[in-house]
């Protein structure tokens, strides 16, 4: 039976963006816009960037390194890999509005009309390792209608430590168990089930692009309180009906 | 000349919100709902609650008392209340339900218009001494468009403790200078001007209604960055035009 819940967070790399062809897009046209063009393979770009964010967030949860907020983070990281890849033509600005892309993911594009539903009947927020500022230029970009912005950074870890669960759902007010998180890593809901949240996987194959899509495998149905295929299938199993029709 | 500024943030109760009608509208909805009625003054109600809040906020900026949200401060103050007008009737779940008043406050007619034209252009986010769930729950009830919902909660300190300020900042990343205030009162304005943020006074003079409105002094227009007669002018002078025509 689904559970009863007040709010619903929402991991949101991967699960209500889509950082892949975000950053695909936006390579694309950086190198588009420079007189002298660059040549990039933007797909395998993006996956490595992406693929530095868990060893950097544990640099810092292991505590080898202070906090810092994801534009430090992707900052290092990005440094790394256009000497990596041999991108040596970006000017400093250049740089700096590349790094701050990830302020710029496009929602999937069953997100919006999914949140939209379930707005009038739950409290809906982020709950994001992305710092409150990005997830705010995020939602403000793409039209995402949170409620409001809860982040790791309100208490100073990173997902998946408890601490950043607890605090979000000591500001939201309400016991743990009123409180059900939706991603679609397994990880992510697997620390929250451990301090009591419920849990919503959402199946996003296509995060890494078609050729892994067979890769990420699906949970079975038992492993959390709900699973589903997309964020309007999300709606339909929370009794959030659609708003027109 | 009007600054030029990335964020705006507002001081709610009064400001925003018209928490002395809200409470009269409220207490007779409550006293017209019951068998028995009871007779009750709701106007000197409303005041004599929102007397109380100083007093009991200063108690904690002093260290006196351990930090508390404002539920439990309201309810505090509505239990001396209660006792005081000798309204003895109400059941345990009729107080819970007057405290919660708080969360159900209405903006004052100009608010939403002029917010609606602010967002296109600032990030907007209320900055009250209200914990992190009240004003969800406000904004979610009346409609309050805020990109993001900030608090002194997150601070651990109240209004006008420095703290408050400098967390809000700290949290949209950006420069003090970055930022203005918008508040109908000068303690909250002049405290902000300390930090380094620019500052808007909003003049509210029916905050405690029609009788004391000779009483509320509008400062000289220099007295801060913008002086406004409501949030309409205000947008009109932060350069944000109307939605429509």
């Amino acid at each position: 039976m689904t559970p009863t819940v007040d709010a619903l967070l929402f991991d949101v790399f991967g699960t209500v963006v889509d950082w892949r062809n975000s950053i695909i897009r936006d390579g694309r046209r950086l190198a588009d816009s420079r007189d002298e063009t660059i040549d990039v393979d933007w797909a395998a770009f993006a996956d490595a960037w992406r693929e530095e964010y868990h060893p950097s967030l544990d640099r810092i949860r292991r505590g080898k390194e202070p906090w810092q907020n994801l534009d430090a983070l992707h900052r290092e990281s990005l440094e790394e890999l256009l000497d990596r890849f041999d991108v040596t033509e970006l000017t400093g600005d250049e740089v700096d509005h590349l790094n701050q892309v990830w302020h710029r993911l496009d929602p999937w594009p069953d997100a919006i009309p999914g949140l939209l539903r379930l707005k009038p009947h739950y409290t809906i927020a982020p709950l994001s390792n992305g710092h409150v500022r990005l997830l705010t230029d995020m939602a403000k970009r793409g039209g995402i209608p949170w409620d409001l912005i809860l982040s790791a950074e309100l208490s100073g870890h990173y997902k998946p430590d408890e601490e950043t669960y607890l605090t979000a759902v000591d500001l939201l007010d309400v016991d743990v168990d009123d409180v059900m998180m939706v991603a679609a890593h397994e990880r992510d809901l697997n620390a929250c089930s451990e301090v009591g949240l419920h849990t919503a996987y959402v199946h996003r194959p296509l995060e890494w692009g078609p050729g892994e899509a067979d890769d990420v495998e699906r949970p079975e149905d038992s492993a959390y309180d709900i699973v589903a295929d997309d964020f309007v299938d999300l709606a339909a199993r929370l009794d959030a009906p659609p708003i027109v029709g």
